[in-house]
């Protein structure tokens, strides 16, 4: 069994050669393999431990909890646990500027809800329009062109939009320990994924660049298409009609659909995420489930229980139950941004 | 660029290290760097070539046709593709011999069709049954269990059936060409696909020991699935209820919604892969379609336009008028099977 330690080793050296496998983190200071520490963001503790340890134990050969390097699944929540979800999804704050940039084509919009309450900045209008005008947005604002051109329409809308409180691109509003975490994880031989409650093609536009994550390895939310040809060639169009939820039992059900295998390792922030910690860690072998926990407000934003987007409540007191790990972010990081 | 082809060639070596990273495939004669021949089973002419300059120009640095490593998607049908389709598709002999399992169970089935027509082998009055009888038989046999019962049934059941006609387990009923030309692609950084309209949790179980295709590299057909607690614990429970089906203009939209980057090279045999190779093909760039033409009655089976299973017509006619690579098994394949 030494050979596959010995052949680990030289992939991952390989690895640093080769451009495309490594992607956006070739540069990256700290992997597993070189000695210095591949969490250089994770203050050291209890936290940090139980990931380095849970690493270590199922990629240790002959170890009784040792896992093959192909059943190394995990799997990410985006929303709160890889970048900001406060004060709104950032995939909302897409869709109200998109109800913007098209109010020219619908003078309608101007006295018909819920467009009337986002042209006026209304929020209160908004909330009151519920679930029914949320979704009349995304129709008017996710569906109706092309799988290509919605992608064009995310990635023009990404490189120009700016959070207002950090002024930045949302791009750069990701967790650096998280990053280090996915690039820790890959360098173990953990297969990535991202399994979101957020909209599957408004994600993988900028997964790989951001994250390492290729599209394949993304499962999200998603719409209806319709393969049609269109001047003589194939297109998908999106159709106003849900297809998929993502989102607290939809998680294990998309990660079975999509990825086909148990993940072993679980990261999420909400109780959209319970389900898929369940599914990951309640299954006899030694799993990490991990909660990201916003406590703070200075240099992030602080809530759990009672917030309205990615609410904290029931998978708080499961973490007690099932020993799961919850990141304090006050506590356990040195730094949340990488501009930080 | 010089350092991108020195990095493949250590990728390539060191795969032959590495045994997770190629499975199966680890013991096979012929990769494309070792300047032997990787496809031995396919008869030197036109169609192997057609197959071996597209692999060269799109990995050709500096060619214009060249497609980074990420971009390499291959996707290919399974039924009538990698494996045999007649005289009926496998996953139905499988559902047939699953109704005879259950039937001291149902003592009502002797009496009941469409189940008294498989109990009875009366295979006029199953057809007869129609597609009403077929979806009755499917949720009899594929419903009401957990994934990882299902998963069970259907390893179990794979170890012990024989094709009649050849007297083999179906997964050695594989088209070695195939198996080469899917070890051929990875070893030209290709991320190789199953799009199947087979059920993708019928697939699943065997493809990577068979094709060396991981669970997550599967598309398919699929029922909805319940998550609940079992005991306890988590399970996925499978439904009567059909979500998706991955044929026909559902394989581009399958592909869109599990891999979310559109392949460059597709391979099917059928109608049913009509959509997938346009939607593969059609895109601008130097593309691979191929249509697998059964045309060897003596080593396999010889259908095309009137078939039941596997019909070939409207994509035969669209091969021409598209160039795609038509492979006519008699005369390009040297063997069909391993075995042979």
């Amino acid at each position: 069994m030494e050979d596959v330690g010995f052949s680990r080793r030289i992939l991952l050296s390989t690895l640093a050669l080769v451009p495309f496998a490594v992607g956006p983190f070739r540069a990256s200071p700290a992997l597993a393999q070189t000695g210095t520490d591949p969490l250089p963001s994770w203050n050291d503790g209890p936290v940090k431990s139980s990931i380095t340890d849970f690493v270590a134990r199922v990629t240790s050969e002959g170890s009784p909890a040792f896992v093959p390097v192909d059943q190394r699944i995990a799997t990410f929540d985006n929303d709160g646990t890889l970048w900001i979800e406060q004060p709104m999804y950032i995939q909302l704050a897409f869709a109200l500027d998109r109800v913007k940039e098209l109010a020219p084509m619908h003078p309608e919009w101007k006295s018909k809800q819920p467009f009337q309450a986002v042209l006026d900045g209304d929020l209160k209008a908004l909330a009151e329009s519920g679930e029914k005008g949320l979704v009349e947005i995304i129709a008017a604002t996710h569906a109706g062109m092309t799988t290509s051109e919605f992608e064009k329409i995310v990635v023009e809308w990404l490189a120009k939009a700016r959070d207002r409180r950090f002024n930045r691109p949302y791009t750069e509003l990701v967790y650096q320990p998280m990053l280090e975490l996915l690039a820790y994880l890959r360098a173990n031989g953990f297969k990535t994924f991202i399994v979101s409650g957020g909209g599957i093609e408004f994600m993988r536009p900028w997964t790989q660049k951001t994250y390492g994550v290729p599209p394949e390895q993304v499962v999200g939310s998603s719409i209806k298409t319709r393969f049609e040809m269109q001047h003589g060639l194939p297109v998908l169009f999106r159709l106003p009609e849900v297809n998929f939820i993502d989102d607290k039992t939809g998680k294990p059900i998309g990660i079975n659909e999509h990825i086909g295998r148990r993940p072993i390792a679980a990261f999420g922030n909400s109780d959209g995420d319970l389900e898929m910690l369940q599914w990951t860690t309640m299954s006899g072998g030694v799993r990490l489930g991990l909660i990201v926990h916003h406590t703070d407000a200075e240099r992030e934003y602080a809530y759990d229980r009672q917030s309205h987007f990615g609410r904290l409540d029931k998978a708080l007191d499961a973490a007690a139950v099932n020993k799961w790990t919850v990141v304090d972010m006050k506590r356990d990081w040195k730094r949340i941004f990488a501009f930080q």
